[in-house]
């Protein structure tokens, strides 16, 4: 099977500089000093840039959540057994995973797609199947996707966003569920950003420091018998990522082709963001970054994509659950937005 | 006219040992690695032992924003005039305002207590009137309050802590509209924290560099002249406060004896935190902060109550809207605490 990848060198959707110049003169009419609600002014800004609309709205948010299971567990570099993946896309279809409850809460659709478990659950009601492997092979002796496994999680990750833009959503996030992918982030992370390993690798999920600096040797395992195959940033991507980091790096692209704005998650889903930027540098402007996690490569990618996050709760547990916190804050932005009166409406002086 | 003040020295209500221990039990329990929802786990558990429920809710918030104007601005300290005092709550009452679009949003009760301005705006719809005078007395050259208007001051606010308590309220939010109370309440902090103006004098919603020096010089020409009056926590809140931080003090006070959780709103709404603790250390269990504002005062202020606030969107309008934009993530702490699975549950392996 030959699978065409042209698509993903497509340029993203263009910005709407009228509507970005309406919502500015709107927020400067408003009533209350200007630049006082801080972040959600730039956030009600950057939406009406995006969605072409003075007013922006974010009533129809898409949540894409990829399952995968990595080689490198091979490596002993996490505290939780393999088993637990398939035991958790079962608690996903049963509504009880934090992602559940917060799509919940927020009214909006979640989509749980998996691309390959080790302990495979089987069909399970809700749950995409887009089986790649049981696995992914282990970084550190080898490239993680064969170019065709590579191409198959581009193309779940592209189907995503195009099922997302169809039912008219107007925020887009995708997560990752993947046990050991904090390893696999911090060696994308050291090939793109030329950093030490040393200098990237964290606790994840709850590593002590010999835990990390043992994750640390197998990154750097991982670069040495990789190194041939990184030398472009997709090359990076299929030789050191993920099945569920590729799926989410497509849907990152595809959906700023397709003109929908992206919330961006935590540790895994930055990763995927510098590969998508890299990869193709025109999407960046339809990605918003939702929340700080206090791993080390994490603050890193933030720092390379000048991103500005909008939280910073200590979060680090994946599926999404960043972003969708974020979601509330951003429909505050919205209502203050479209609702507030404005001076002349309010006959308040302006000062 | 003399006003009995006892009740201020009352003890805090008591937080519920047993509901903190199965709140955290609960947390060790659910489908994700221990910690890794961050702070949302720490506000699940910290309303749990405050509502005195295992299962927390926030489903009826209320909000007072208490408005009022202040003498100090005859120095110029602001660069707003205070006829806008006056429209802005006629904005209130129409529902124009940045806190009215976020109660409408939050389904919250919002309250607006006119304690006297300037511009007076005359009998309003929903506006509650507990007008002590047109403005306090400039600190500048004497103590802000007479003791019969300290008194009113605390009074409205202890009724409205009241009435939120009296309606089943599960947090409390206290807010400001007070032009000029930057000014204020840096040089209560000063007084409080026993540090430079300088150090803690900002610029408001807007002052240039010069503006910032004549503020602090302000300040301290208030703190000389009142230096008699500020020997107890109380006399300082009397003779460098405002009407709406007495009533915002006294709010707190009475919530938290009340048992009811409150949820401190920025600049303003600390400052009236710290001389809450100062007169009545009891009550400081039960303030969470919301978010922190760029003011060199609030930042000390937090500090000095070791306050761990949520949010840092860069925000400084003040009318409790810090506080209300936090509302959305205590739901959802509590949503991810009440209804995600637990191991057992889900029958997911603990790792």
């Amino acid at each position: 099977m030959k699978l065409n990848r042209n698509w993903i060198e497509q340029s993203a959707a263009k910005l709407d500089a009228d509507a970005r110049n309406s919502a500015l003169a709107r927020q400067g009419s408003l009533t209350k000093p200007p630049g006082s609600l801080g972040q959600l002014e730039e956030i009600a800004v950057w939406l009406a840039e995006r969605q072409s609309n003075e007013f922006p709205v974010v009533n129809k948010v898409w949540i894409s959540v990829f399952a995968a299971d990595h080689g490198v567990m091979a490596e002993q570099v996490s505290e939780f057994p393999q088993i637990v993946k398939g035991e958790m896309i079962k608690n996903f279809a049963a509504g009880g995973a934090a992602i559940c409850v917060l799509a919940n809460a927020l009214d909006a659709r979640l989509e749980v797609i998996n691309l390959g478990v080790v302990n495979e659950p089987g069909e399970l009601p809700g749950i995409v199947q887009d089986q790649i492997a049981p696995q992914t092979h282990n970084i550190a002796n080898g490239p993680a996707m064969t170019s065709e496994q590579f191409s198959q999680a581009l193309l779940s990750g592209k189907r995503a966003a195009e099922r997302a833009r169809a039912q008219h959503s107007n925020l887009y996030i995708a997560g990752d569920m993947g046990i050991g992918n904090t390893t696999v982030s911090a060696a994308m992370a050291s090939a793109y950003l030329k950093m030490e390993p040393e200098q990237l690798v964290g606790p994840g999920t709850g590593l002590d420091a010999e835990g990390v600096q043992h994750k640390a040797t197998v990154v750097k395992q991982a670069l040495a018998c990789n190194r041939a195959n990184c030398a472009t940033p997709a090359g990076i991507l299929q030789s050191l990522g993920g099945f569920e980091i590729a799926a989410i790096t497509a849907a990152m692209i595809r959906a700023a082709q397709l003109g929908l704005p992206v919330l961006v998650d935590g540790y895994i889903a930055s990763t995927a963001a510098l590969a998508a930027v890299r990869i193709n540098a025109s999407i960046q402007d339809w990605l918003y970054f939702s929340h700080r996690s206090a791993e080390p490569g994490h603050v890193a990618i933030l720092k390379e994509l000048k991103a500005k996050s909008v939280l910073d709760l200590g979060m680090r547990l994946g599926e999404a659950s960043g972003a969708a916190v974020a979601v509330p804050l951003f429909r505050l932005a919205c209502e203050l937005h479209n609702n507030m009166a404005t001076f002349a409406e309010a006959g308040v002086s302006k000062g």
